[in-house]
């Protein structure tokens, strides 16, 4: 009878308030998997009822230091969870960067000395530092585990999974129905990325979409270990300014955490209104219930532009400071009172031939004027302006992966994808 | 010009001498599997060149110390290599017995303590060294190097090897096939055993047929690590008694490396001619030409009892003496003298029901005697013989996996394997 109470006990659910609710919405927000739900509501009703912060763990790739805002999208999630009184630990999965790829077969990942690998590590927290709360953030790394695992602890960790659950993953699958090779130790890597999660004892993990096996599997080992098993979240990747395809350096679509504060601005500002409420979700740390607000007046017939102004000062604010977003807003206003920029520009791509585009030829070939001759008359004339500012170099070239606002005189606007 | 030309001095195939040739002849005798001949040839060669001796490895199993003689037959090799001057290996996989299955999906598996592991080898090296000369014999643990490769070393190892290659092993490719879990530590355990080629620098690994791809893989992480592959051989599973399946305990087909010198004299004079043949190519340390000679004088008319009485005398003066062999042949000739028995006797399979049967039920049965009734006339009178010898008790059970001789009178014979 009192082992059949403790265990009624045992599982009996905590009480869910609307406090919990409310987190619990703001957590899910923007998230491309979250599971299982209902487990980590009941972490956080546990958090609440016992004070004790949920452990939060995002893994750190230590050989890519340099950051755009689509990598801050997982931060700012996690920022949200230190909002709520949570604990971020950054795991720098030093151990196996160390070891690289031993088989040669993968060229993008070398192995890294541990002085190499700190420094990406402390780089990669400079920036994160600026969404997230660094003093409440714990900073691990796995060699402090892994090593200590020996070639025993290791087999022991192998014995927890079987073949042809780690051959569920995705691209495992893909390269063994293609009899492409598999080198044993790459089945082995998402097991040790699992046992972080064990040593850790990780309430939840975070990652991109591409990660949610491996989360997955610190999740079955968490259990095997006799753990609570962690929750997973995995963030979507963002799109980029041109509202086409993910955010990328490669792709010229990007804002840096370090462009110039009007630079962001602008870029922001140029984003479609559909993204921008993809990027109000997965970038402000405003409340649900502020979005919704914004949301609703622009339905009401609100300009979305004044929505916008608000991102992009949000986002200025956060990798520079709120002088420097004002700043920015004012600039940006300055450059485009004047022309009275519409609340719909025309966006179009035009194709540079090796890379770049004279300015004469782009004012051409979209049609914001007519002939070269009368391009290079309105540039004399001063009336041709490139984001608020003053065209006078006829020569101008524009380069491959520039978004720019033209303005043609007082009407003619566009905006401009060289492709 | 230099480089082509010590190429071809590295290729330069050494001499092989006739003496090579028949040192050949004798490894290659029984062998189940032997690659790659041409190899092993020039190590022989190259040997002889450099007094250097191969190094010939067997992987010991520290979980069955008592062995019966169908495990001396891979002893009985690795002797015919020491007698023609090289070193023997035995190496003890102590490290992965101490692991044991950590999944707990093999319990006939479970994990050994050291103390465990060093005395079960103490135990079957006792029993080795009636096959092997110790004191040419190198014992090694495999934990000197696998517990020194660390989490770090393993991953690197298993860098070496993709999941297809594993999965090319007959039990894996079937488990993987039939959906039967394999957990992952299973596909390390034969890295690690290919490993300990490379710790040891072996020059040939022997094993039962089972254990062909795990040699290969030794072979090839050699090549790996910038060795000269080993070469591999496997010895077939002996016949038992019976001779329809491999020798073991549970058939009750067996002699026991410990039997006492007559009944192993006996259980040897029991087997049929075709099997003896095979036995002296599994067990005898006679040389080719000798056991040529033999089959030659059969053939030509010589009793195959005598070649019989050859391979018992060699069997029981190796496990006991030769003096226990000659006392063991006269008491068996003494047994046997009176009733003359004859060279070819009928062979039998009686089934016991629940396991026993009595002497009398199992003289009418096989049709020896008439009724049960004839047969306790004939106890009676002294007339039934087991083995040589006489039978009082009309009471006698045998018992399944007995396998005897039975004669009823000057004239009536048979030998009943009792199932």
């Amino acid at each position: 009878m009192t082992v059949e109470l403790d265990k009624a006990q045992a599982e009996k659910k905590l009480l869910v308030t609307d406090e919990i609710r409310e987190a619990m919405a703001l957590i899910r927000r923007g998230t491309d998997t979250f599971l299982i739900e209902e487990e980590f509501e009941q972490k956080l009703a546990r958090a609440k009822m016992t004070g004790t912060p949920l452990r939060c763990k995002l893994g750190l790739d230590p050989t890519a230091p340099d950051i755009h805002i689509g990598h801050t999208v997982v931060l700012n999630k996690l920022r949200q969870l230190q909002d709520l009184g949570h604990t971020v630990i950054f795991l720098v999965g030093d151990f196996t960067a160390a070891i690289g790829d031993p088989s040669g077969r993968n060229v993008t990942r070398p192995p890294l000395s541990h002085e190499q690998i700190v420094e990406n590590a402390q780089t990669y927290l400079n920036q994160a530092g600026l969404v997230l709360d660094l003093e409440r953030t714990e900073v691990r790394y796995n060699s402090e585990w892994c090593n200590d695992l020996g070639s025993v602890g290791l087999i022991q960790l192998a014995s927890r999974y079987t073949l042809a659950r780690l051959l569920e993953r995705d691209d495992f699958a893909k390269r063994y129905a293609e009899q492409a090779p598999i080198a044993m130790h790459e089945l082995i890597y998402p097991l040790m990325q699992g046992y972080d999660s064990v040593a850790l004892k990780a309430d939840l993990e975070l990652g991109g979409s591409d990660q949610r096996f491996n989360l997955l599997v610190g999740r079955e080992l968490q259990r095997q270990y006799g753990q609570e098993p962690q929750c997973i979240l995995t963030m979507p990747l963002l799109v980029g300014l041109d509202g086409q395809v993910k955010m990328s350096k490669s792709k010229h679509n990007y804002i840096g955490i370090t462009d110039a504060p009007n630079d962001m601005f602008g870029k922001v500002m140029s984003i479609s209104d559909a993204l921008m409420w993809d990027w109000y979700d997965l970038l402000s740390l405003r409340g649900n219930a502020e979005i919704a607000q914004l949301k609703k007046e622009c339905a009401e017939g609100c300009n979305p532009r004044d929505a916008k102004v608000l991102l992009a000062k949000e986002i200025v604010g956060r990798f520079h400071s709120d002088a420097a977003a004002t700043a920015a807003e004012e600039e940006f206003n300055a450059r485009f009172r004047a022309g009275a920029m519409p609340s719909d520009i025309p966006e179009m791509t035009v194709t540079a031939s090796e890379g770049e585009i004279g300015i004469g030829q782009l004012l051409k070939t979209t049609g914001l004027v007519a002939s070269t001759s009368e391009a290079n008359r309105n540039i004399d004339q001063g009336g041709v302006k490139i984001d608020g500012q003053k065209v006078s170099d006829r020569g101008l070239k524009l380069h491959t992966g520039d978004v720019i606002t033209v303005q043609v005189g007082k009407r003619k606007w566009a905006k401009i994808t060289v492709a």
